[in-house]
């Protein structure tokens, strides 16, 4: 049974995975679907009540009766590197190539439509009360009076954005900004604005789930700083235990959202609560694994590698 | 409680269902996503550990904690009609949005998540496999090897799209089309090819499923008639009763997929037997109504103001 793996050429994370993957002795294809049509091959057999596909990637051929789970980690659009691409070759070549994979009913890291509703951040904070997390208050608003009288009452607000970074080129940075209760709250009427109540912290909490194991991380802040992303402090890294409450939490996240993986990022208050601030279904570890030493990139092989029971139906709901 | 419509402005089978709702008594807010932010406001708030939020329209105010259920009928992409829309813009929008409606927990006709699974049209026949339905032999590949085998093995194959026709202005016809076993497949190898046995077919099916309402109809085919959606043949759509087999396999694929609506397509062979084709989660009923008087129309607006037993869970898995 054979672990698939979908990403582009360039990861380094996927690499230290594969090399675990190698130890284990579990079979693994790495396939970017930019490359279908082209240097791999599909096809999808239907017929008599039965059904059969094939991925071909450099001779190497993985039949979907043994497909035992999907990594999507870092996949390309399909037919991206394709002789002459376009917007219908992608759609037709996602269809087949997800098609199949969904007909095969693969343990999934993360379900790709569970991941598309786990990438609302209005959607994680209310999933996140209802798992029990600690969240600051929020609102998403496009009317200019809502996010006045939310700077009002809670006086020290952030501002951040909902979907990221614009996608444009060059790349912009947009870190998260303190926000005064006198600013000009006119142009949220032009585009939703993200408030929340800001949390003082001494510390950026990274908890990685894998399954059901956990690893937390911890750096402290400096002084003042909103955004732990964006400047140096000279702090570093280092792995901390994990709460009860915390652990419970997380796993009726994981749940609720139809989850195997996902990265949730906390700022740790002067009290030492853990206040809820975004989980990432598709976030990034291997920086966290290099400076604590935490041996995630093993618990992602063993979870894809993982025997389950079987016959798993036909056709999950995720 | 409140029945909220996605869709754009211009939408006869929108209007058809809102004159339903409006003989039921049942409220309802008609919405296109590209009107926020502008002429629709939206604020989602969450603080203490609950949730509350609003969609403003024309001064007619919806707050979550009234919305009954969502139709998903043809909505603009959010702030596409936005002073100046951008991707970073569309994308902040669907985030705020749809974020919020998930948060709400309302009953969806169909789930965003569902759909975008519902849309694979190989996995549309593994579940039709499962569920019982009759599938012609199908191969999905970029093998030009695979399509010429499974040519040759059925003599008659149709070749046809899986995605619908290429999204390009002006738009191009792209009829199922009957293809010879001489047929050069080398072409196959630049795109993924869908194949499928031929079935010579006296009628064409339509069945349209509601919640657990079936609505079935006929249209007799010409003779040697390949694409039923194409080409003048002077026979209309009748209403017919649903075959107990029929009716058995649709819920069943209905559930597994977690639809509240779809349309099936089929074709009638000489012996009577309907062979599934696809299943249409967002498939037009207009036309189908307007020929043979099915209520579908004031079923879909039943199934939308329907009281359903509350509390519903927060997150649904869909």
């Amino acid at each position: 049974m054979t672990v698939l793996i979908l990403t582009s050429e360039q990861d380094v994370t996927a690499d230290m995975v594969v090399a675990e993957l190698g130890r284990l002795g579990a079979p693994v294809m790495r396939l970017d679907p930019a490359d279908i049509p082209g240097k791999a091959v599909l096809s999808a057999d239907y017929a008599h009540g039965d059904f059969d596909g094939h991925l071909s990637v450099n001779g190497h051929v993985l039949s979907m009766g043994g497909l035992r789970s999907v990594w999507v980690r870092r996949p390309g659009d399909p037919a991206a590197h394709a002789a002459q691409p376009s917007a219908w070759l992608t759609a037709e070549t996602r269809q087949a190539l997800y098609g199949m994979l969904y007909s095969a009913s693969p343990a999934w890291m993360n379900h790709p439509g569970n991941a598309d509703q786990a990438r609302h951040k209005p959607w994680q904070l209310r999933v996140a009360h209802v798992s029990g997390f600690a969240v600051p208050p929020t609102v998403f608003t496009t009317a200019p009076k809502v996010a006045e009288q939310f700077a009002e009452l809670h006086r020290d607000v952030v501002v951040k954005s909902a979907s990221g970074p614009p996608p444009d080129e060059p790349a912009v940075a947009l870190p998260t900004t303190l926000i005064g209760p006198d600013t000009d709250f006119g142009p949220v009427a032009a585009g939703p604005a993200l408030l929340q109540r800001y949390i003082p912290k001494r510390a950026d909490i990274r908890l990685t789930c894998v399954g059901d194991r956990l690893f937390a991380a911890r750096k402290r802040a400096a002084p003042g700083q909103i955004d732990g992303r964006y400047g140096e402090t000279g702090y570093g890294w280092e792995a901390v235990p994990v709460p009860d409450r915390i652990s419970t939490s997380a796993l009726e996240y994981l749940s609720l959202a139809g989850l195997a993986y996902a990265a949730f990022d906390f700022a740790e208050d002067e009290d030492g609560v853990w206040w809820f601030l975004e989980c990432n279904q598709g976030g990034q570890f291997g920086f966290i694994e290099l400076e604590t030493q935490q041996p995630i990139a093993e618990a992602v092989a063993l979870w894809l590698s993982w025997r389950r029971p079987d016959p798993r139906p036909p056709t999950p709901r995720w």
